[in-house]
């Protein structure tokens, strides 16, 4: 790879994507174009642009968007109308942000001229993957650059020492090494390593900054209604609202009463195991929220098939591949699914965990006159039943008639 | 069909079972054979015994069994294995009970020369296909009766007319009809029907009989250890016990903090949507500490098999399937995955959820040495990541630049 | 079901359905209107309109049309999009005609009043099922009359009786039996029955209408170049062409060296196997055309999902499942990733078989520059092939540490 | 990685793994253990024991073994139970060899006392892949050593050169550049690059090797019939024989009447396509004879799953995970299916193409009484039809019924 001449950073302000702008200039001479995104994760963006220009970078390379409705409309809500879960359990708050924040850094480049976008992630994890499999994906020729995969920083003494040989303040509390690593968005907090390497020991309670401790939540449980169109959340108690406020008041009733912990251990794509700490308040009351309205909307075929193809979507998503292909075919067949996923699902939230508890819908595939105890009119025959299951046992017998005759 | 000489019946003493068991006879002028099993279900069975022998059943023509260790090892364990789910959420609590059934009804029609099997299930839902399938699989020539579809006593009222001039005994609270239908072993109990019958409806409190409510529950959380050898739960909090001991106790554990409550819309295998309410105190424990426990000693080979497999699994088993090669070659799939998971997982159970905190096995995969943000001694080189990246780039960057060619 | 008063039949003017059509006025004293459609079966349509005419038939309720454009565009096309072969072998010609014939069946019956539509199926086979899954999912108020599941006419002499009785002519060679049953449409022909039923015996050449001997064919092979555009031939040997043509010219290509003979026993879905010979000349070879495109077009993330959908894409369709939800959500899997399936195939046909030997396209993503044993200018680097092959293994590695430590 | 002391290369005595064998001296100054194994690419073993010894390899490090048996036995069937093509065509000739060839390196490794292998694949192609990943697999310590990663003797002159230095003879035909690339064993010979490389062009006819030309095979076609027992083939024309006679003899019989060839365009794993010719004579009858034995002797429960799974098998194979949980639990299934797979089946052989034309065994499935177009003395009932219908109609009629309201 030829040195780079313009790069663009994904840029937080924190020290390490501080002390990376400034390597890149070291290391390569080259310019730096900054990208600070809001997408949710609860920090104000103008420090990073005060800290931009301190560091020297030009008024028009530093770009600070807020991303947070696009991030839940084209990304977070097209992944909830799979009811994507990775490995049973993990609901991708942090994969499904990537794809974003290298789709937002190649098109900086093209605006900007630069031939090249770099971020701060390690060489041991997964969102390297996904910051590069998007933007090669987004720009064949893009270079990435991936300082931590490249430097000799990799101490924190040495980064310290880099910090204050080029002038980059470094906060009180970033002297020393935090007890373990956070990334967070709007869909989700995560925690992992340090404290929390070792799998058989339980997770400190100052480890979890999302949510409440379900123990000190309210005692009584809180019912809320959320409204669905075409599979995505469009409203809550009949309050209509944008995709990105959804998900903010459904992180506030979640925080409120302590749902969305996971204490997870996970296979990496790159191939080892590592175990991580998940708040995802408002998205695991919009998964139960989404199967529940599913549940009467969708008919078994639909339902059926969604089932078998998500662990391989919610796969795809985690190892960095949303701008593939294979994702986008199985986007277009589960957008397909959900033309009549519409209606209002009632939950309970209490203590950690909430449940779907009612839902109704004018599209609602539920037949009171079918499923009846109560006479029902005829419009269900019993007789045919007798019928359906013969010829569903039929190739039974004649392998048990076939096992007989051949043990005979 | 001919008429049947010899049915087996599967009794449970009620008020139901003893109309069809009389019915058979006036119907069809046969013996009547009668199989009652202690599935778990919570009731005693010699009443059961009294009511064959008081209806005229011959002593050697009643069958009694306690099957609850054959259902948890046979039928229970190897479902928990594949962490089978239905629709994204129902443990299948009555679907895995109907082969076991059936089985001892044709062990029992070959023991004692009966050409028929009968069963109380009603011809619109799905344990009459689970009988049905199960009984054809394992007896091609077997005659299977299913009264409810034949006879005209549906409604409540001839019901009685019938028992009572057949000298059947009504308790006092059979005379009306039920506010809602039971179905209960030891995995869960279901209720469905009449007051259920409105999914937009909350479930009335009454419906729950097997949980305590989340709210009444315990204050402070509990915290137990859960023991596995080979993807089957062996002991709690170090004290090793058999299978029907174990999930026992989960559902002791369980009840106490109203875990396991799931109102639930789902697709019937005849082609309806049906409302039901289940609880599986003890079986949604197992189900959070077997996926715990695969954390750490399933690779993601074999784990992300696993859940592509799942959803079918779960479907041929709610279908009625167990006895099918199919089903069967999911099983040797799954069984194979399991001669690691050993291992012991700890869970935090508290007002209605449960959630891993901990786990550790000596068959861990979890390698701390290459998932630590420290030094790892050589464990794993960053600079692999960069190939691993590139070339799965590169079919990515192909695509790109062909669509930017045929675009240009 | 309450009687029909007007029904639309799928009516050949062959002896079966003109009986059924007499019988359906007899039975049910219903008016009749006749559906003949053109599929590509190779006989003139104008005699059925005389027969019916001659029946008694309202001109005003004969309808008589040439459906293959339709039928190719909008059924055969997309179905070969996905490659669909059942249980490996068998092209689903007959299976994919039934949607079609039900659709303009209940379509008619809008037209017409008709509250009932009829087929000739026997109740053994899966076209019944086809037919009727079509009709009640485009109208689930209609009504399906299936006269060979309900007449006492099945044996040969009560169905001539009745034919005479009624004034039904019959042609000499109709008058015993045939000595195995035929369906034809533009894809395929079929024969099954009679001298077929032993699988263990050769079917006798007389059953191969459809196609030459590839004995007898040309000893030359012949070279053919098909074009695509989005998954679709649209020319052959550079001359662009209807769809309906295409197939018709394949056809020929493929009956002159006999191509597309298949002697196959099948899985029908009513859960009995069946022998069939199947004659397939033109679809055989677009088979093998459209995945000669594929090759270079398609990467292997969108060809391997497509390939792991396939089979149940096809079972749907063998089924009856044509207009499912999820048979649309594959569609439109399938389709999303035709967008750069163009280009042209050359394919070698001789002597019953076809193969591909040469493809070429603008929309290829073969990369001589990558895969070129010469130099390659920079276009790969081998070394990345280290890491991409270290951490693919890494969890391999794990696992047999693991393993050797436990065994240990 | 520390320098390897001691290297068991795998070893053909051919040109290229004799500069390897010497430049491994040379680069590492290590000790080479040599491996040539008989896998049934048709040339003498003895001639690369000479020269290996000339080349001052110590008899003891040289290892000379025939795994023919091996091959087809444990590799070759199990493979061919699941049906396997990779991307629809691809009989995975190349990849099933390289598992085995990694395992005798290994193990010979542990004999030897030796801590790394080596192999003569590129860094381009997935044979490294396959080569590394087994070794990994089965040693998770082993050293892999690829020399055409590492060295610069990339040009053809360049590697004579350095076989002239080291007096490595060189026969005459080897000093140009051959105009392809060759790999042959018992199952394949595949041919690639070089004059290949445009997939646009007809490959030359000398590329065959093989397989006779189709055009000049026999006039008339040959009959054979093939016996198998639990999936594997055992017997031709009635002769028992062992697994590579059986292959070593089909291969015969497709040698003869040019039977499969085939021109290919293929995903690699590593990310590129690449254009093979593939020869696979005896194989493309066996998989023809195996899915001809299935379709008596499996269900259609049995069948589809195998179906459903076989794409996902076979890329594993293809992508080298041989040894991996994933593969081995597919395998448990596939095998699972297989025990009642015994039977016969009658082929057609005829200038380039196989079929089947009968099959029969004392396991089948096939009931003529049930599918028999005459009268069936009661084995179906066509009523039950109805009813099978009815209830897999019920759906779609609902989702009808709902579509039309909310359009209403």
């Amino acid at each position: 790879m030829t040195a780079p001449k313009k790069v663009v950073l994904a840029y937080s302000g924190g020290l390490d994507t501080s002390v990376i702008l400034k390597w890149l200039e070291v290391e390569y001479g080259c310019e730096v174009v900054t990208f600070t995104a809001d997408l949710g994760q609860g920090e104000e963006l103008e420090p990073a642009r005060k800290k931009a220009e301190m560091l020297g970078v030009k008024p028009e390379n530093i770009f600070i968007e807020d991303v947070r409705e696009e991030f839940v409309r084209d990304f977070v809500f097209p992944m909830f109308r799979a009811n994507a879960v990775y490995e049973g359990l993990y609901l991708l708050g942090t994969s499904i942000a990537r794809p974003l924040i290298s789709k937002r850094l190649v098109e900086i480049a093209a605006e900007t001229g630069a031939d090249a976008v770099a971020h701060g992630a390690t060489g041991k994890g997964n969102d390297q993957v996904r910051f590069e499999l998007s933007a090669y994906a987004l720009n064949p020729e893009i270079k990435v650059i991936a300082p931590w995969r490249e430097w000799d920083l990799s101490s924190r003494t040495r980064l310290i020492e880099f910090a204050e040989a080029h002038q980059i303040p470094i906060a009180k509390d970033k002297r020393g090494e935090a007890p373990f690593s956070v990334d967070a968005n709007l869909l989700h907090t995560s925690s992992e390593g340090k404290v929390l390497e070792d799998p058989g020991k339980m997770a400190p309670d100052y480890v979890y900054q999302r949510t409440e401790d379900p123990l000190g939540g309210p005692d009584e449980p809180e019912y809320i209604e959320i409204g669905f169109e075409k599979g995505d959340a469009v409203s809550i108690n009949g309050e209509a609202m944008s995709p990105a406020t959804v998900l903010t008041r459904l992180n506030e009733h979640g925080k409120r009463h302590g749902i969305g912990r996971l204490d997870f251990v996970e296979n990496r794509f790159v191939g080892m195991k590592s175990r991580g700490i998940y708040e995802t308040p408002g998205g695991t009351i919009l998964l139960e929220a989404h199967r529940g309205i599913e549940q009467i909307t969708l008919d078994s075929g639909a339902g059926h098939l969604k089932d078998s193809l998500m662990p391989r979507y919610a796969e795809l998503i985690y190892n960095g591949f949303w701008f593939s292909p294979e994702r986008e075919m199985l986007q277009a067949a589960i957008d397909k699914s959900q033309e009549h996923v519409t209606g209002t699902v009632k939950l309970m939230l209490y203590k950690g965990f909430c449940r779907t508890v009612a839902r109704w819908s004018d599209h609602s595939l539920y037949s009171e006159a079918h499923v009846t105890f109560e006479e029902d009119a005829g419009a269900y025959d019993q007789k045919d039943a007798e019928g359906f299951i013969r010829l569903n046992a039929l190739r039974l017998k004649l392998i048990a008639t076939r096992n007989q005759r051949v043990k005979g």
